[in-house]
């Protein structure tokens, strides 16, 4: 059965959870923000169903409770981090905190991270500018699962791009994209529910299509090759060759550029050395924010109001399912499966914390 | 029969012909090396086939030939620009420059554009910032032609996404794509061709598959309700929200921000004001520079050396295909079909310049 928890004491559940493994509370409280943001907007494949991985990983030594995170390089827009293998959550919050607040002083502010770790959903990060009318990018690499156009097995990581730019009384843009076709948790969900997947998901050897999750996860696994395909697709046909270039450029940006690991260097299981990027920018920098948010609220109701395909009666913009789900949320609460609740009962125990929830 | 020209007389014939409307020698020399570097890098639906374009533009006054481009505000690190309906390479040239300048001060430049017109390819202005050893990222907007997910008809354009990223001795990567699963130039190719397009490429009403070139080009002249899809296609099963996504972005930072038209508001018959975004970001702000190029080679070759999908000897590197065309065509010169060529010829007559390539 699912129970319905609410957003306040699930947060009050994962600061004690992340307090046991010597995170202090207010590392914790963050780790729990942006936990429980993603489920609140209904991504529950980044929320509480992955607390277990942050415990474990504080507890196995991969992710430092309390990292020394410094600023190696700084510039009157830039700043270069390093996370000293702490919570990826915890490093991003300060990395983005730092990209709006070298904006806020000079207009721009970029920030590139390494040694890091998971941190969670994209969106969280690039979200943080809106409230001063600052357009967020957050961008990371991840754990090598996705073929080149033309290679035979995966390089480089489902890399999400995250976009956020404000509106007026409209609900902001909020692209949170993986750059392959699927993010990895998609095969989680088809193996689960024992369907198959579409062909132009996954693929075995380069290009043989893998239709079954179970092979899919296995290849995951590294026990075949193969890979997700980049979004467009197999080959060029249908722009593959689009998406491997996106995935590419973030793992270029997170990777390279904050001499972070890159494509096959990175591996959860020694020390993951994730990379990340954050930007944030004025929009006053081009016009009044007064003008830009009428603008934006002007697009957004002329595209929602366009013709629609058969079938369908509505055109979303991006990050509107998601504040959706976060209103309904806030209010109903998270829904939890069983298989959920039992791990973080189970961890709990382990941690010798009440469970309560 | 093809004929092949060498980039230097074609420039030379592109210089005569812009002066013949009033262009200043330099403005006509910018145009010239904008649109044989399309030719040079193969590109060519956005070489000197297309001069008529901006001969006749400064003809009808759609293009001013002697704009005055002018800063509107300025920061340490951004500026936006009035094109005053210029030429579109003349001032997305001028800009990217103004994005550069801003860097080497700052180590971030962000250019906005409004009033401008069509810019030819996008790499031309992101590969500027390469030899400053910086990171360029160049975007516009275009007309109306690419359906969001779940609508009927288009509401924005193509929207190209470039982003150019220096290496040491591998060549840089250059990312330039149409955030459409095909640019436009693709359905005049296949038309010309006599072929059936694959499946996904356009729709016809907001689903049904068009496969004739010759339904989407009605489409494209508004005789018919239809789009070319978003990158990852119709629905949201392959992603097609993600290519939305991107492609909405590119229409909100190049036009609602700088105060350009977006979206069906975008009329190449009355007045263009296009909209473009631009980039510039110092590698050196987070590693010093030949720590990175050194790096960058790394991970190129350890890509391009990965075992290959059946049928394939090759994984290739955004822009690699395109510096290969170039090196070739400086040598062996750019192929003109007849079509062209007559077109160049019948041009020249018009204009009263004697034809000589």
């Amino acid at each position: 059965m699912v129970k319905r928890v609410m957003a306040g004491p699930l947060k009050d559940f994962v600061v004690r959870m992340m307090t046991t493994v010597d995170v202090s509370a207010e590392d914790a409280a963050t780790v729990a923000d942006v936990l429980v943001a993603a489920d609140l907007r209904g991504i529950d494949s980044h929320g509480v169903a992955r607390l277990r991985r942050y415990v474990e990983g504080c507890k196995t030594g991969l992710m430092k409770p309390r990292p020394n995170i410094r600023i190696e390089h700084e510039g009157p827009c830039s700043a270069a981090l390093d996370g000293d293998s702490g919570l990826g959550k915890v490093i991003s919050r300060k990395a983005m905190g730092i990209a709006i607040a070298k904006a806020q002083a000079s207009g721009v502010g970029v920030v590139s991270v390494r040694n890091s770790n998971h941190y969670g959903i994209a969106a969280y990060y690039s979200m943080m500018a809106l409230e001063h009318d600052m357009i967020g990018l957050s961008m990371t690499n991840a754990r090598a699962r996705v073929a080149p156009t033309f290679a035979r097995t995966g390089f480089y990581g489902t890399n999400p791009i995250s976009v956020a730019i404000p509106a007026g009384e409209e609900r902001p843009y909020v692209l949170d994209m993986a750059t392959s076709v699927v993010p990895e948790g998609k095969l989680e969900v088809y193996n689960r529910l024992g369907k198959s997947m579409p062909e132009g998901w996954v693929v075995l050897e380069g290009d043989q299509p893998c239709l079954e999750p179970a092979q899919g996860l296995a290849m995951l696994r590294g026990e075949r090759m193969g890979g997700i395909l980049p979004l467009g697709g197999l080959g060029e046909s249908h722009g593959g060759h689009k998406g491997y270039g996106l995935g590419l450029m973030v793992d270029i940006l997170c990777g390279v550029m904050s001499g972070a690991n890159w494509g096959p260097k990175i591996n959860t299981v020694t020390s993951n050395n994730l990379g990340h990027f954050f930007a944030a920018m004025r929009v006053d920098l081009f016009q009044p924010v007064a003008e830009f948010k009428a603008e934006m609220d002007t697009m957004l109701r002329t595209l929602k109001a366009m013709p629609k395909a058969d079938g369908h009666d509505r055109i979303f913009v991006h990050g509107e399912k998601e504040y959706e789900a976060h209103d309904r949320r806030s209010v109903e609460g998270i829904p939890l499966n069983p298989r959920v609740l039992d791990d973080l009962a189970k961890l709990a125990n382990e941690q010798g914390v009440a469970f309560d929830l």
